[in-house]
C-alpha cells in the first residue's frame, strides 16, 4: 500500500474510526437512494419518448409502466461462520434500464488464512472493515451508454478509500474521446478531482484507462473515466469529501447522458453491435475485474457480485 | 505429472516421435471432417422438422436451408517471432446448431518464460508441440443439450494424451442422471473406455465432474462424461487408440441424442431457461478453464478459444 502524500499510514484511534465508518457507511446509504431516485425519474420521463425509439424486443407489459428499484438486504458471515455484515441490492429493471443494479454493503470479518497478505494491511492482521457503493447501468438503447460506479472506504490494519466511475459506450461511432457523452464524463470526473488537493486527476485518469483494459482484445473497455485506491492522505474529511464529490459528479453527469440519448431512433443493427459489446464486457469481468474475481472466490454474494452481468449477450 | 502406470515418461526417438505426431495430427484433422459431415448432416435432416419444433426467434433466411461449416486456417507465431504451427476452425451457424465450433491445431514453439513450469516437462526444456480437436456445439432447441468435446497430443519434454467430452443439457428438468441423454452419453463414455486397459472410467468420470465445476454456485456445468490427462502408458498404440474410441464415442452418440430432440415442441420459457444456463457456460470458461484463459494470457488464437461463447445469453 501506498498513499500518495509519503506519510504512514496508521489506525486513528477507535472511537475516532468509529465515527469515520459511520459516516462514510451513512454517505452511500444515502447516495443509493439518490441514485435510485434519479433512475426512476429517468423512467418516468420516458413516457415522453418518441414511438421510433422504443425496444421492438421490449415486452410491453415492461414498456407501460416506469421500473422501480426492487430493494433486497442480504446478511454474510465470515469464514469462520460469525456474522459479517451485509448489505442492501437495488436492483431495476425498467424500460430506460434493462438492468441496473445499485447495491450498498457493510462487512467485517477476517479473511481465510489463503487470502493473507493478498490485501494490504492484512498480513499480520487478517481483521477488515469495508462499506461501499457499486453500480452497473445496462441501458435498453445502444445509443445510452453503460456505466459503473463505486465507491468504498476499507479498514485493515491500515484505512484507505478507492472507487472511481467509467463509461462504456456501447456503438463504435461513439467510443470516441471527442464524442460529447466522453467529453462530458471526463470534464465531470476531472470536476469531482478539482478542489481537493490530493486528487490527481490525471493519475486516476490513467490508472482507469490501465485497468478497464481486455489484453486479450488489445482493446479499452469503455473510454475511460477515473480509478483510484489506497487513497489515504492521514485527513478522513479530506478524502471522505472527494469520496462525496465522485458521486455528485456521477449522479449529475450520467442522467444526463441518459437524457441526452434515449429517444434517440432505435436501429436494430445498433441493438446487435450492442449486445456483441456487452459480451466483451462479461470477458473483462470475468476475466479480469479483481472485485468480480475476488468475491467469487471468497463467498461473496453471488447475486449482488453477478448482477453486474448484462442482461441479454451475443457472441456471434 | 504422473502416468497411471508409474512408469518414466520419456521421450522415443524423434523419428519414432515424428511419426507418432503425425498420426496423431492425421486422426485429428480427420475426426473434424466427419464431424463436420456429421453435423451438416444433421442440418439436412431439419428440413423434415415438425412446424411447432422451429425457434421464433430465428431469422427465416437461417432457417430455410442447412447450415454449412466455413473453414478458417490460421497460423500463429510464438512469444519470439518465429512460426509456430496453426489450425483449421470450423465453424458453422445454422438452423439445428445456433452455433458450433469445430476446431483442429497444430502448434510448437518455446513457451515463454513466465509460462515455463506451468506444464509439465517445461521447467527445463521450454520447448512443446501440441495437436489436438476441440469442439463445442450451442443448439438452437433447448431440449438439445450443449456439448463439448476436446482430445489433445502434447509433447514437451514428456509426451501425453488428454481430452474428454462432457455434455451440459440446459433445461433443469433434464439434467439428471436418469435421464435418457444422460445416460446414453455415459455409456457412450464407458464404451470408449471399454477395451483399453490403461482407461480408466471411473477416474476419468470423476475427473470431469470435479473439472466441469462452478464452485461460486456450487452446482455442475452439466451431467459429466469424462476428463482426462497427463496419460502416457509408453505405448503410443494403445494411448491413440483410444484417442480415437473417445472421438468415434462422440461421433456416435451426439448426433443421435441431437436427434431425439430437435423435434420436440417449442416452448418459449424453455428459450429462456436456456439462455441463461448458457450464462453459467460462460462463467465456468471465463473463470475456470484451463485451456481458455491459459490459451488468452499466452497469446493464442482468440477468435478460436472464444467461439466456444454461446451465440445468445442472458443474465436476467
Amino acid at each position: 500500500m501506498t498513499n500518495p502524500a509519503g506519510k504512514p499510514a496508521q489506525l486513528p484511534p477507535k472511537a475516532t474510526l468509529d465515527g469515520y465508518k459511520e459516516r462514510a457507511a451513512t454517505w452511500f446509504a444515502g447516495l443509493q437512494e439518490r441514485i435510485f431516485a434519479a433512475f426512476e425519474k429517468l423512467e418516468d420521463e420516458a413516457s415522453d419518448l418518441p414511438p421510433g425509439s422504443w425496444a421492438p424486443d421490449m415486452p410491453q407489459e415492461i414498456r407501460d409502466r416506469p421500473g422501480r428499484f426492487v430493494r433486497t438486504p442480504w446478511t454474510r458471515t465470515d469464514h469462520t461462520g460469525a456474522p459479517g455484515g451485509g448489505g442492501a441490492m437495488g436492483l431495476l429493471h425498467g424500460r430506460v434500464f434493462e438492468k441496473a443494479g445499485v447495491h450498498v454493503s457493510t462487512v467485517h470479518g477476517e479473511f481465510a488464512p489463503e487470502f493473507r497478505g493478498q490485501i494490504p494491511g492484512t498480513d499480520t492482521h487478517p481483521g477488515f472493515w469495508a462499506a461501499g457503493i457499486s453500480l452497473i447501468a445496462h441501458p435498453w438503447h445502444p445509443q445510452v451508454p453503460t456505466v459503473h460506479m463505486n465507491t468504498r472506504f476499507v479498514v485493515t490494519s491500515k484505512p484507505w478509500f478507492g472507487g472511481g466511475a467509467d463509461l462504456t459506450p456501447m456503438l463504435d461511432a461513439r467510443r470516441s474521446q471527442d464524442d460529447p457523452d466522453a467529453r462530458a464524463f471526463h470534464a465531470a470526473m476531472r470536476g469531482a478531482c478539482a478542489g481537493h488537493p490530493h486528487a490527481d486527476y490525471p493519475r486516476y485518469r490513467e490508472w482507469c484507462d490501465e485497468y478497464f483494459f481486455l489484453k486479450h482484445r488489445n482493446e479499452m473497455r469503455g473510454i475511460g473515466g477515473i480509478f483510484y485506491d489506497y487513497v489515504w492522505n492521514d485527513d478522513f474529511d479530506a478524502d471522505m469529501a472527494f469520496t462525496r464529490s465522485v458521486g455528485e459528479a456521477f449522479l449529475d453527469i450520467y442522467p444526463a447522458i441518459v437524457r441526452a440519448n434515449m429517444g434517440k431512433p432505435w436501429r436494430d443493427e445498433e441493438r446487435l453491435e450492442q449486445q456483441v459489446r456487452r459480451g466483451r464486457y462479461v470477458e473483462f469481468n470475468l476475466l479480469y475485474d479483481r472485485g468480480t474475481v475476488f468475491g467469487l472466490k471468497t463467498g461473496g454474494n453471488i447475486a449482488s457480485i453477478l448482477s453486474s452481468m448484462p442482461p441479454t449477450v451475443r457472441w456471434p
